[in-house]
């Protein structure tokens, strides 16, 4: 039902930890970029929404790391809208190993809209529209 | 029923995005500073164990951020062991403001206790006692 | 001639590198919280006086590495202001390891007075008093 | 005399501070990918270098900070190896704004061989012949 975008992020040295891995903290890093390039197919920067006063902040988050990935693996991260209420945006997301498709790890987050003073928002409707465009195509 | 260690942290300025807000996944540092304090309370020091050949993995996380913390804010994180298996501990956290004692994020963990080859293995009883003394006491 | 203040550090994990080395883009990290906390001291929050809408913008650093600092390593920063200029001031820089005094690493900085904008401003006359009596003390 | 490479990289979000500039840290990051895919256009993975026991440690640096990148702006680093010592290699770096070619950030680094005890060794023929033949090209 929903659409998906998919990036290419190549781990850099500097996020891996002693064990060689991709450090915990830092796919919250790529996801977030999974969910800009997202916006960004349906023709919104979120750069332009913060500057129209419209954030997005995570509020819940959950997340299964199955497979590491570790140094200079090139890995493909598919993000997904699953739900769009009026002040939430749920993502889902896969992030796979490029070379043999390997399922590294899957999450999930709510984000919420708000303005400048942090109060909830309504989703503004040209990122509603983008968003529900996406979901239609 | 278990111990809870508690560490004081204060928000750098690094680890604030243009919102002005900590980033949700810097949070996860500051879990994993908490796991570790709390280890070291119990007599083990994590940097040993590794060279021991003992690791700990993340497996799965959740968290629910429920206000902002800000730059220069000095936080309160409690840590808890929920819950102690053969390979895998659970955690459960809160970050407060200490100024005002306002819950800002909470969240829980799994990890799992691997070999250098990534292998799960048992926890070894010097980690397992540390940690049921800990609940005992 | 100028006060010097000192704060001590722990190595964080998601801060080490696959070689288990502090990495080297971090240092500039725990430098500015020596600054922060030298501003402290003199009874200036920088927070506050981003506030009031003056910020400092990192022109210039160099940085010389003698020693790794490892994970879980206690350091001790120490941070002088050593030229107070108009709208400049520089900084030098010395990171020990706490338990032996060994110097792991040095750097000078030059940070410039900016306001919202990001333009040149005069360094306000109660930052330069702050430092100024730091200098004499 | 040197050839030099050049990637692409957009600025994340979590990269860039309160002030909305990518931190000064994070540019220490982005100089370390030009590293990497300068070895890798040479034809080394600096992956495979460390399982050999061969590493490249940050010994001494110095950056100019310019004008400010911000968070989403595609920037485009060029590295360039400066000079080929016996342990040592100098790199030096330019990271412009694509869109305009604003140039934002210099610097240099010095990068010393070590074996994985730490100890100096000198650079393997197979890297110094790569990075030769990209010197004549």
């Amino acid at each position: 039902m929903h659409q998906t975008g998919q990036i290419e992020i190549r781990v850099r040295y500097a996020e891996v930890d002693p064990m060689g891995l991709l450090h915990h903290s830092r796919y919250w890093v790529y996801f977030e970029m999974g969910r800009t390039e997202l916006l960004r197919q349906a023709g919104v920067a979120y750069a332009d929404l913060e500057k129209a006063g419209v954030f997005f902040v995570v509020a819940k988050v959950s997340g299964q790391f199955r497979a590491p990935a570790r140094y200079d693996d090139l890995l493909t991260l598919t993000t997904q809208v699953t739900r769009l209420g009026a002040a939430r945006i749920d993502h889902a997301y896969q992030l796979c190993r490029k070379s043999d498709g390997q399922l590294l790890a899957s999450a999930q987050t709510t984000i919420a809209c708000v303005d400048r003073q942090g109060k909830i928002i309504a989703i503004p409707d040209f990122v509603r529209g983008a968003e529900e465009n996406k979901a239609e195509s």
